[in-house]
């Protein structure tokens, strides 16, 4: 019904360019030809929706001076747009929260400081600054900003590549604030040029094996403090970690250090379980960390047990973040080092940031400006570095509970930005005892949670190339280093989108049994040729990188199926049809493939017929005079035109 | 029609996996579920596909043992495929084209040396045994071999960075066999990894901008010879050119050298009008430029005009290519910059002689196949790096000449190479006296050919992206260097290539009044709108790189459609149906984006409902349980049926 109907109507809103094939069959269908678009509106809407996809600006339109100026400072702090709304209820919820996603993140911090070869210290500070700016200027309700274990392995990676963090801790820290300054600038200049999406060329793929493997190095790390061996390895790759673990096996290993680690592990885990079990007690593994710190740290100091080998964090600078501007690289060989790694750094963590923003602003339905967001964490980062801060970012776990816990607003990491505060003004010295075994368990059952099996598996099922690259990224980190796996889950990210815009599908239609109806004769074996003429269907759009194929695809279709057809001496293709429907677009190499196909189809006295090309397309065909060449009349509506026109007898056998 | 039985049809051949509506609806449309593949079948084929796209063992299957090493041997030197079936007939074609190329080339390569900084005889070499090389194990009939302006152009900038070729001359062309051997290594390596279809990522748009831009510089580099100026700029970008012409113009240029040299300009380029006037006088502007060689020589011989400042040739080595081997460098740190030179400068050579070979086999129709026509381009070149020849390709112009004279066969370049061989041997030293304004008029009316203003017109035509892309290249190459435009052309090319699968276009459909086929309202503009329903088509495969604007965009033609019927309060959306042909796959990322859209749905509480995934899709959407989250009843065959259910009485109005 549809079909018939549709083409009586394309009739009517056919334009001055649009043609018809009556003349070589009774069915009138036309194929229209959009009216032609001025081509600078064309180019600022290809721009528009390019960088401004989101437009921004929409609220602006016709709104008076002032309110221009209140709309303008919304955009850039949230703050004072959601803040109007903000009430006791919401703040009830942001309390607990705050309170929440604190206790996890102090013990979290001065472990993570560590992976960053950093002083406990610089962990919460990354805590206290960070979290604040994000509040007024972020547009997640839910993230969680603080350090977090994969960025800072990262950048204690890179970093001790340059300097060497013991022999030379201050110029060392000095090239971390520099990193983490030039990594807020990346995160910063991304979202205002509206790049924002080159983070998406990033797979999921490649993050869910890039993070496993982050995760798996992170635990290994973690055997130094777990295990309290002395001389440990700087290599992050499994290989040598082993190596200094087991050669350190009969003499470097620390019983008690193991018992108290391994004890509270189990501890961390069970909670974790619990947690995961029963929703409603995600507060149980939330501060059981917390916990765990206080047991062990008031253990060991009535037992005495550092005197026994078991090694202690000993010392956390108490006060608030020391101002660091003076302490950044901006003149100096090691500022191109400290930008390079600030990039590479930065886009990490804003992929992660940006990938918890979205997660959770679709479970609670509000949009997030990926650009205005990379703005936010971008500035938080900058001012971090001038604070003694190193690079902070969304942390998976801790937005998880901070979500659970039942925030409303950003208001929950303020909250937390000031028990971090309050802990540095006055209880760090407690932490003078706290075991590295507990920070390290603490670590370990941390980053277990970022190994997600049952993603893997998905991606298996669903794409196995996504799958190469998943497993690409996690053995490059484990067995290489975390640039090496990021470096192969970037590469496999952009092969991949390279092969499908160079070798897109092509398929061989046939007609099915009693309906005038084309489909792939390999879905439907049922499916009868047509007699004299070979239907293929390209699946893509036909651009400078995928022509020549397509060209050469199409033309080895024909060149099998004519050998079959002389083996089986049947008839000779008379006529080739290409249906173009998932065509969406085409270049001038897509218009020159066709072209050079027509010539050689000439050649081999076979007639090229295109069915139902887009408007796009069909206004390029003819714009390119490519309609005129191969005749007008060739070009049909639907592949069932197009045969009645071919070989009208078979058509008709229904 | 078509429609209605199609439906009845597809009932039949639905699997196990299959769904219904029919709960729901009165139409019993069901969308066909594929049986699924074995994962390393599918694996397979996507990577023979990717890599054997031409299937090159075809012709080997079940073939007996002495059959095989014989087709080998065909496939390695295609001279014993279709040397048996050569005879005299064909070779009469060759002769005369080998004769006529031959001419073209001698003068041509005289002047194509000075381009690389070489003495003249090395344009002879050449074309002395590359082209013989060739002969044996390439593939195209028609395509001309010997050393290209741009190309030399190219090598010639590259290679002075490094060496300075007066100051150095032995190093130089140590550097430039160098060059030349790696540049042979990268194209046979491409071959034989079957990695060919990189070069299809130099789009078409770009190699014309870059080509003519070429063109231009080269023409300003003969002004040197042209008008007789001694002390010339290094730089080839048109600001210092210009610069160092008119500082010298009161001094430093030489009358009677711009008489001779207008004179044959005038005259070549009228030759080049007839020919193109009447095709068969293509011989006319062939030899030409031989012909002016011969006449202002001689001139020059009489009147001794280089007396009065008219520079000559001079002198020409006698006697064929000396052995080179010896003199490439295998160590040493001009060994990485040979590498890098020759691999840049191989790639486009590799890209002009794959583009001839490709526009002459599609006149004539027989196939070529890139990658084994890279082994021997790659194998020419290597070869020629041992006896002393630079870089040679597959010449635009000589190809043409070669086309039209009639070639039968690759034996027309035999012919050629016989010919400079002679030339070579005996005749060199008569060029003694050619001036050099006759080699520049040569070259300048040669690359002019080059400038191709129509393609330039049909891209601006056809694509503005495209012509961004050329122009890019073109203004790249006069005003910077080579190197920047070629650079800017890659860039760019990428930059649409990514930007075509990061930002695909939507549309929303409405319904064609008095059918049931649903269109893009802005090219239907009568389309209407279905009350509580939004209809949205996705022109792309869904994948990570463009899955979250998908999702983002969505939600926006949503947000925006419910702002207005709110503003003209009319009944908000139920349904939003996702018209979802012309998405050929969609990965795990894009399975993540449908998923987060169906979560924000239900906030919205508007039900997500699919029309038409292609089988791919189909299997994905099942394996990741995404259709069974969303309710198989959710998933239509056509938009139709979608709104069948979505609001019946709507669907009935006809």
């Amino acid at each position: 019904m549809g079909g018939r109907i549709e083409e009586l109507v394309e009739t009517k809103e056919m334009d001055s360019r649009s043609l018809s094939s009556s003349n070589r069959t009774n069915l009138p269908y036309k194929v229209g030809v959009p009216p032609k678009e001025k081509w600078w509106n064309e180019f600022n809407n290809r721009l528009k929706e390019t960088f401004f996809a989101d437009d921004p600006l929409r609220s602006f339109k016709d709104q008076s001076k002032s309110r221009k100026f209140v709309l303008g400072l919304q955009a850039v702090f949230p703050i004072f747009e959601w803040g109007r709304r903000y009430n006791l209820a919401k703040f009830k919820g942001d309390l607990i929260a705050g309170l929440t996603i604190a206790s996890l993140c102090i013990p979290q911090d001065i472990g993570y400081a560590r992976l960053a070869n950093l002083a406990p210290q610089y962990g919460l500070y990354s805590s206290f600054v960070p979290p604040l700016i994000y509040a007024f200027m972020g547009s997640s309700r839910d993230i969680a900003i603080g350090p977090v274990a994969v960025v800072s392995l990262l950048l204690g990676t890179l970093l001790q590549n340059e300097i060497d963090p013991v022999q030379n801790a201050f110029e060392y820290r000095r090239l971390a604030f520099t990193a983490t300054f030039f990594a807020g600038i990346t995160q910063a200049t991304l979202g205002i040029l509206r790049l924002g999406f080159l983070i998406d060329f990033l797979s999921h793929a490649a993050v869910v094996g890039f993070m496993a493997g982050a995760a798996i190095t992170i635990a290994l790390q973690q055997l130094k403090g777990f295990l309290g061996i002395k001389k440990f390895t700087k290599n992050t790759d499994i290989v040598s970690v082993m190596n200094s673990v087991f050669s350190s096996a009969h003499h470097g290993w620390n019983w008690q250090t193991i018992l108290i680690g391994a004890t509270f592990l189990v501890f961390l885990l069970f909670a974790k379980y619990i947690g995961k079990k029963n929703k409603k007690f995600f507060w149980i593994p939330a501060i059981a960390p917390l916990i765990s710190v206080v047991l062990s740290t008031f253990f060991v100091y009535i037992t005495h047990a550092e005197e026994k080998g078991v090694q202690i964090v000993k010392h956390i600078e108490k006060g608030i973040n020391p101002i660091s501007v003076n302490e950044i690289f901006f003149t100096g060989d090691y500022l191109m080092k400290g930008v390079r790694i600030g990039i590479v750094a930065g886009m990490v963590a804003l992929t992660e940031a940006v990938a918890i923003g979205r997660t959770f602003a679709s479970m609670k339905d509000y949009n997030i400006d990926g650009n205005k967001e990379m703005v936010a964490l971008g500035a938080m980062n900058v001012a971090g570095s001038m604070t003694s801060c190193y690079v902070a970012t969304g942390s998976f776990s801790r937005s998880a509970v901070n979500y659970m816990a039942g925030c409303e607003t950003a208001v929950s990491n303020i909250i937390m930005s000031i028990v971090v505060f309050l802990t540095l003004q006055f209880i760090t010295p407690l932490f003078e005892y706290t075991p590295n075994a507990i920070l390290a368990s603490i670590i370990i059952s941390a980053v277990l949670g970022l190994i997600d099996i049952d993603a893997a598996i998905l991606i298996w099922k669903i794409d196995k190339f996504d799958f190469v690259a998943c497993m690409g990224a996690f053995f490059g980190v484990v067995f290489a280093s975390v640039e090496i796996g990021l470096l192969i889950a970037v590469s496999i990210s952009f092969a991949k989108l390279l092969l499908q815009v160079t070798r897109p599908r092509t398929a061989l239609l046939g007609k099915i049994p009693r309906t005038h109806v084309y489909r792939n004769i390999q879905q439907y074996p049922e499916a009868s040729k047509v007699p004299g003429v070979l239907i293929i269907r390209v699946d893509s759009a036909i651009y400078f990188s995928n022509s020549n194929y397509i060209r050469e695809r199409i033309l080895r279709w024909l060149t099998d199926e004519e050998e079959q057809l002389k083996a089986a001496n049947l008839p000779q293709i008379q006529y080739l049809i290409v249906e173009m429907s998932p065509v969406t677009d085409i270049d001038t190499s897509g218009i020159h493939a066709l072209e050079e196909l027509h010539r050689s189809l000439q050649k081999r006295s076979v007639e090229l017929v295109l069915a139902n090309p887009g408007p796009v397309v069909m206004d390029k065909l003819y714009t390119s005079k490519f309609a005129n060449s191969i005749g007008e009349d060739k070009i049909f509506l639907t592949v069932a035109d197009a045969i009645q026109t071919c070989s009208p007898k078979f058509a008709d056998e229904v």
